[in-house]
């Protein structure tokens, strides 16, 4: 059902702060930036040899993710799955009784589909389920 | 200087659950199995479209995962970068300021070579790195 890793994403105190360390330290470059309105969040996509990590900032006192890392402090936050087919994904999921957050795919970053899957299913680990270029398809 | 993520490790209670969650409801084949004794921890990793993740329980009471997950409850506890020569990763993160757990890689699984990176240098992210096969190099 899923294709591979999209993204590890990481819940960021300073996105600055922690664009400079995968950038300059790691040898990471930045694939993509994008200030999503609705969660409130600002978003840096570093690729690390072909792999993808997102490193997010919450920008609002309402955001989740401002609230997991005043929870908490800042850390892996999701890992993202790639799927072909959001639709089918979130039906097949469904039908093995997975709990799901978004039982309807909603807009992401890069003009993508998403949904989370509830960490109750999973075991405590939250997961998205990403299609890239849904319209592609 | 790092190829891609080799995998993200998860801290899990009980491993055959998390097996089971990762092979019958994700679709993950089982791709290693294995006992670490001196860390006490019984690890499997899954592959997921060709992307592993790495299942890990702590089975003494001494085990750093066993405490992770006594603290925090299970969850993602690190992610691990390949590298093709450890010792010159090692070297080139200790050159760039960054504070190493392991400062001479040891005996991972399956033969490699590993070695932890401190958080405090990494904002709060466990970051392990690994050299796959080290004597075929």
């Amino acid at each position: 059902m899923f294709k591979g890793i999209d993204h590890v994403s990481i819940a960021v105190e300073n996105l600055e702060e922690a664009v400079a360390l995968y950038v300059e330290r790691f040898g990471a470059c930045i694939k993509h930036r994008e200030f999503i309105e609705k969660d409130g969040v600002e978003v840096a996509t570093v690729d690390i040899g072909g792999m993808c990590i997102e490193l997010v900032e919450g920008k609002r006192s309402d955001s989740p993710i401002r609230k997991f890392v005043e929870k908490r402090g800042p850390g892996i936050h999701h890992i993202a799955f790639e799927v072909d087919d959001i639709e089918a994904a979130l039906a097949s999921l469904e039908a093995a009784s997975i709990q799901l957050i978004d039982k309807k795919p909603r807009a992401g970053k890069e003009g993508s589909l998403v949904a989370f899957v509830h960490p109750a299913s999973t075991q405590k680990i939250l997961y998205e389920i990403v299609q890239k270029n849904p319209t592609a398809r």
